[in-house]
């Protein structure tokens, strides 16, 4: 085994998870390691492992650490460190052996995701692994070994003895501002409900962009402890709790290649950090949906439940609603408003319904008796709209503010039939481009406002929705996209269009990859 | 679409492939890029893709460039360039269609090779797309179409007209070596055989590594061009030809992985690139090799003929023995030594024996008659001696070489038997691990010298195998792991050892993953 000892030279950056260190072509060939292989850096009694990058130019006395490759060994510039050839990581082999086809048993899934959080495998090594995953498909065993590797990876948070309840959307319909609702109405009755929630990456926004409209919403453990103390409730952001940091890794790689094999463990695991007990889990069903069908849905449904009861956890699945967005507001705080002026009895009846249905399923969990009644009670009486904003208050938000208080637009423009329909088909698809061409979920108060849903009559220049932006610009590129896309298709007789798609010439639809965990 | 101005700051340092831009995240944010996302980057009237990497303490006025990415775009420090968001490349759609498992068209295919080679697709994309071949396989039609992609984006050499022949191995048993004497055999006999090969990667040799004991390999086009017109052969590394630049970067990505779906667009691609009309493919068969039975062998040779027909290609396959290493020596400079010595007329009869098989293949294609006397005439009469002799000295090594002249050792040390038997299986694996501990490829003396072979009868004491290397401490580490592994086994009665693995207690045999092309 040959050791060298080189001089390190920061190179202030960070690679975005791998933990990389740069040598010289003359220097690797010394110790024997080619692009790609391993080597164990010792700096004093601290010692990690690197993937090593192969530079041309650099110096052969020196190794190049990146940020993270610096921060985990504590070393300054110019110091020297001891490097020598590392065996390739025991996880690696077991990555090797799913690429084969081969079942995993619990200690391999344990490997790879406690080497996938220590950064001992390579983006390239998780993207192979997860392309496996995505094809051959999990055993349930499987799904329960990865679940519980990336429990005990990650953080918890313990609220104590009772119930703790918990509701998660699988995601996909533009406009979903339900556990808006849901938190309120399950904590004004008592229940402990913590919820945490993501941000969007390609959706107009994520519940925590939503609430953001309304107050902070990166809150640290201790203060997530306090909010729920107060309140029974939150509505915080899960990204930076590590709840799952394996996951959180899985999603940077999964993401530019639009897979999700790991739906299931991705969602439970996180559920099982916060400590939840009964969990109701929204799957919106529908063309304009992430699942289009039922029998997707029901299968889902039916995975969630077993992996549930394999974690012990109480699990009911809702196959909801999913052919067009929810409400009429698709941005963060056109939907924010939205979700306001609905537990102020005011809102969309669509919105309404969904959210005291999840409530009551809920309640229904923990033995409440006539738990609709409950739940209705508790919007129409508005012990959810104080205990919302009792919520706001304890993140730090105004607890007075009204859904005017939140600014949207200021260029709005309206988007008008030019012939009169009934509308056929809203696509969700079409109207998140355009709500994201308008700037969200970056721009809180830009978006899509509808003024049409399935089944509503349309007359001649009838509105169809409404853009809103926050810069004139970007209003315009919106504008645009909205009229090449026609995102509102009005029934036509079949004698119109009988020609659905031409084939070769494209290849068949991409499954649309929405992450709103 | 927001362009940004930002100034230039050069990093130094090579990523090994991607074309990577760093940016702030306020920057990102600014662009509306995330992590993995693509930006394009404007300079003058160049421009180009760039992947983005996201740093947290970067300065948001900057955008740091890769060495790849800097001399791509032609900018120096200090510079500005204009950076805006750039649409996902359309070969990324068509690599999530293969995760889908569909069928991928002439034009899809095309569009990742470019995409590759023109570094616009990341290596987490590139790994999930071979992974995705790997396990669903490659239709027929497919296998031709990237073959001709990966031919049109590489470098051609062009011989002019007439039979242009070709021998190749797929690889897999130590000490193989029969290329430097099918090369000299068959120029000898008046054919052109430009033969390129590459360097070891996970064998203790490649063809390059041992010729390069006798002469450099390392030449560019021009020099290629006046080697064979002077004598009709070559025996140059390949690697540095850019003949199928594509391939380069695939192997990159699947040597960690240890895959190797593109086994025969990777291998005749390069026959193409080279002008080659006629080539035999070697493909060791049995327990030491890669592959490890007649009903796979068949296989793969049937396709590779396929592929052939194709491509517009006269292949012939040889099945050859693949149950224990070619010869005696395994090593750069043992390897040299022990070719050298067979041409001369006295070196091992199973090296002889298949180079002579090989060649005739190769004189019977292009309608030799008696094309076995024909090869056995020009090893016995010295032309092919004379004609390596040649080649050697137009590639600029020594003419007058002998095999003792080539220094391997000088540390030596013999194994030998604790008991007399008759040898009943020798583990190449076992053997390619010892010989790479003692030093080789890297130390060109270095390696192992077999005494013993299949069915041969050893004595008490009797020698195995010699360990030879450079340094003293790499010979040390090489015997003490020669006496873990046992890699000559002697017979043994069923009664003495009957159970053969113990499950669950480890993953199945990890596939062997020979790169030689």
């Amino acid at each position: 085994m040959v050791f060298v000892e080189l001089i390190v030279e920061l190179l202030n950056i960070t690679t975005g998870g791998n933990r990389i260190a740069v040598l010289s072509e003359q220097t690797a060939n010394q110790i024997g390691v080619h692009s790609s292989d391993r080597i164990r850096i010792t700096h004093g009694n601290k010692s990690m492992i690197a993937i090593t990058n192969l530079a041309e130019h650099f110096p052969n006395d020196r190794i190049g650490l990146f940020e993270e490759t610096e921060a985990a060994l504590g070393v300054k510039g110019d110091e020297v460190v001891q490097v020598n050839l590392a065996s390739l990581p025991e996880s690696l082999f077991n990555i090797r052996a799913k690429l084969r086809g081969q079942r995993l048993r619990g200690k391999d899934i344990d490997a790879i995701v406690t080497d996938v959080v220590e950064r001992h495998l390579s983006t390239t090594e998780i993207a192979a692994f997860l392309t496996a995953l995505n094809i051959y498909g999990l055993s349930s065993a499987e799904t329960e070994a990865l679940s519980r590797a990336m429990i005990n990876t990650g953080k918890t948070l313990n609220f104590g003895r009772g119930p703790i309840l918990d509701k998660h959307s699988v995601g996909g319909i533009p406009g979903d501002k339900t556990s808006m609702l849901v938190v309120p109405i399950v904590a004004a009755a008592g229940f402990t409900i913590p919820k945490t929630s993501s941000r969007a990456i390609t959706s107009p926004a994520g519940t925590a962009d939503r609430v953001e409209s309304l107050c902070p919403v990166n809150l640290s453990m201790p203060e997530i402890y306090e909010v729920v103390k107060k309140t029974k409730g939150c509505l915080v952001w899960g990204g930076s709790l590590e709840l799952a940091p394996a996951d959180d890794l899985f999603i940077q790689v999964e993401y530019p290649l639009g897979i999700d094999p790991m739906l299931l463990p991705s969602i439970l695991s996180k559920k099982k950090g916060i400590g939840a007990t009964h969990v109701v889990i929204d799957i919106p069903t529908g063309v304009g949906a992430k699942i289009k069908t039922r029998q997707e849905a029901y299968t889902l449904a039916s995975d969630f439940v077993d992996l549930g009861k394999r974690l012990g956890l109480n699990i009911q699945c809702a196959l909801t609603f999913g052919d067009q967005p929810l409400g009429y507001g698709i941005g963060p705080a056109l939907e924010a408003r939205e979700a306001l002026t609905t537990l102020m009895g005011q809102g969309p009846p669509d919105l309404r319904e969904k959210a005291l249905s999840l409530a009551s399923i809920l309640f229904e969990m923990v033995g409440v008796e006539n738990p609709r009644y409950l739940a209705e009670e508790i919007v129409d009486s508005g012990k959810a709209l104080k205990k919302m904003y009792e919520i706001i208050e304890a993140q730090g938000g105004d607890p007075k503010v009204k859904p005017s208080d939140l600014p949207v637009g200021p260029n709005v423009v309206a988007v008008k039939s030019s012939k009169p329909g009934k509308v056929l088909w809203l696509s969700t698809e079409n109207i998140v481009r355009i709500a994201r061409m308008a700037g969200a979920p970056k721009d809180k108060g830009a978006g899509v406002h509808l003024h049409a849903k399935l089944g509503e009559q349309i007359r001649k220049d009838g509105i169809l929705f409404e853009i809103y932006a926050e810069k004139t610009s970007k209003l315009t590129a919106a504008l645009k996209l909205a009229n090449e896309l026609t995102p509102v298709t009005l029934s036509k007789k079949p004698e119109e269009k009988m020609v659905l798609d031409i084939v070769p010439e494209k290849l068949t639809q991409e499954k649309e990859f929405i992450i709103d965990r």
